[in-house]
């Protein structure tokens, strides 16, 4: 390739169950292209990927060329690094084994990486975020569902398989409320998620029924984790408890996780983050409460430094630079 | 070094809160010389290795000599890897920060290494045991008290701090049982430990206060993992609820550790071993009932193949082949 490296591209594709965004990243992280398409509308992968090619083919050609681009990285969900192949994911439109790398590799004739969207997350927090220069650190995402991306002497942990890093279904709570989907009881993700924060409402409304809250103002349909948060920040007592009840099973969660790999830094990033404080204060406490002493008062707890906007593209244009 | 790689030797040391233990052993894991000397007589840590000189110096001359000896390696509890001290070990006769390594170094002449006994205990089980050529494992040491040791990608996790690896301390019950010496409720090793089993049993003749038990013929000061055993092979109901609860504590505990790192195998080591499938039964069937449907039916969870009495050597002495 004649263009020097420092010149070199990647391509970041982030899928979600609704649309995919991607951009075209330089070395340093800004990002010079933004697009966008919707996932769902395309049964067959290989229309989707036709449409993608579409989208992006004239933001190469803007950018320069084919020869400034070095690969095309992607985040998806079920996105398993080793195979390049999104495994039954229950949120897109594709069923089964969908070997998307390849798929891609082969439409645009540039090298390609997948792996899942935490995964990716945290190779762009190490690459351009709040881990840049770390060795050990753990990314969680904080959304609608609880995703984790685990970082070891530098390296992304996928495990044997490629499916590791799934601390959102840890059991925390065992024999408690009952994962929506995977069915298991007490994992972080049925707490810890925007849907967890929703269904803590729910269960304090019903536990506190004769306490006044902001809360009864809302039809229970419209309860989420947004409104929930408006209310704690008017003072509301039930939206606070909210919070700390959500930030102290996470923090115990947290915990766990650093007696498993003691990382430097423990990254909180997706819409739950919104709440500042509300959320950062009490997972704080409970973190440090329930950890060893020889592990205390060590763990940088910080919010993610990415725009949430740029950090799926970022992400998963970060793949690129890994590839050999 | 004259002598050629195929025959060099490496010292391992394991050092016990009561005894230490020594040997010399090749790279095919072979023990050519072993001893042991107290640890606890020893107020002055310095006066402890001077006796483990005088103990190992003879067996170096009988192995053949200084040269043949590539180094040391070093198990300790609470020993740190990256510092080579050991800090704050509350069963050894030494306070504070003991820089273990850079003693035995200075006294013997050799590189050293150190880590603690369940790290070492992995390296064992790569290098010699059932962990030979996987790059993703974890050994969960079953004795008084519960050890880890996690490798990934080849390599033991130690973490930014050298503190990684402590699973036994990860809280599965919350609210559950207090640790005797952290004061932490509900953590893995207050259940599924000797120290556990023994409690487990305590608690559940009380619970089933008018229900016969062979355990009733022992002085309570006397019941331990061991009589459990011998009263739940008997056939003893207790005694055999005591491994029901003890297997469904650590099985779901080893289903958290494998949504963190996604190992090949899960290597049990240590006394409650012994228990077979009183122990083992359980413990696969709820590891395996609150893993995700990806990493169901996939983990090897297997016994050490190693002899417990020459692991914490075997151990041990392979730090040395890592050492550069």
């Amino acid at each position: 390739m004649s263009v020097p490296v420092s010149q070199q591209l990647a391509i970041g594709i982030d899928i979600g169950g609704t649309n995919s965004v991607f951009g075209i990243v330089d070395n340093r992280g800004d990002i010079h292209y933004r697009g966008a398409i919707s996932t769902k509308t395309h049964a067959k992968v290989e229309d989707y990927i036709e449409e993608l090619y579409q989208a992006i083919a004239p933001a190469i050609a803007e950018v320069g060329g084919k020869e400034y681009i070095k690969g095309i990285g992607v985040g998806a969900p079920n996105g398993n690094y080793y195979t390049g192949s999104i495994d039954y994911a229950p949120n897109l439109p594709w069923r089964g084994i969908i070997p998307l790398a390849s798929l891609i590799q082969d439409k645009f004739g540039f090298p390609a990486a997948l792996t899942n969207d935490a995964n990716a997350a945290a190779v762009g927090e190490m690459m351009y975020g709040a881990a840049k220069g770390m060795k050990h650190f753990i990314v969680i995402t904080l959304g609608t569902g609880v995703g984790s991306g685990i970082v070891i002497n530098g390296q992304v942990v996928y495990g044997h398989d490629g499916f590791a890093g799934e601390l959102g279904h840890t059991i925390i709570v065992p024999g408690g409320r009952k994962h929506w989907s995977t069915g298991a009881e007490g994992s972080v993700e049925t707490y810890a998620s925007a849907t967890g924060v929703r269904l803590t409402a729910l269960e304090l409304l019903n536990k506190y029924e004769h306490q006044d809250s902001v809360l009864r103002n809302f039809p229970v349909a419209e309860i989420d984790s947004r409104v929930v948060y408006d209310c704690a920040v008017q003072g509301d007592a039930i939206a606070n408890e909210v919070y700390q009840f959500t930030g102290e099973i996470l923090g115990k969660a947290l915990a766990n996780f650093v007696m498993f790999s003691s990382p430097e830094a423990i990254i909180l990033f997706g819409g739950l983050c919104k709440a500042g404080k509300l959320i950062m204060d009490p997972t704080r406490k409970h973190m440090e409460e329930n950890l060893l002493p020889i592990f205390q008062n060590k763990v940088k707890l910080v919010f993610s430094e990415l725009k949430e906007s740029d950090a799926a593209i970022l992400g998963a244009s970060a793949l690129v630079w890994e590839l050999k």
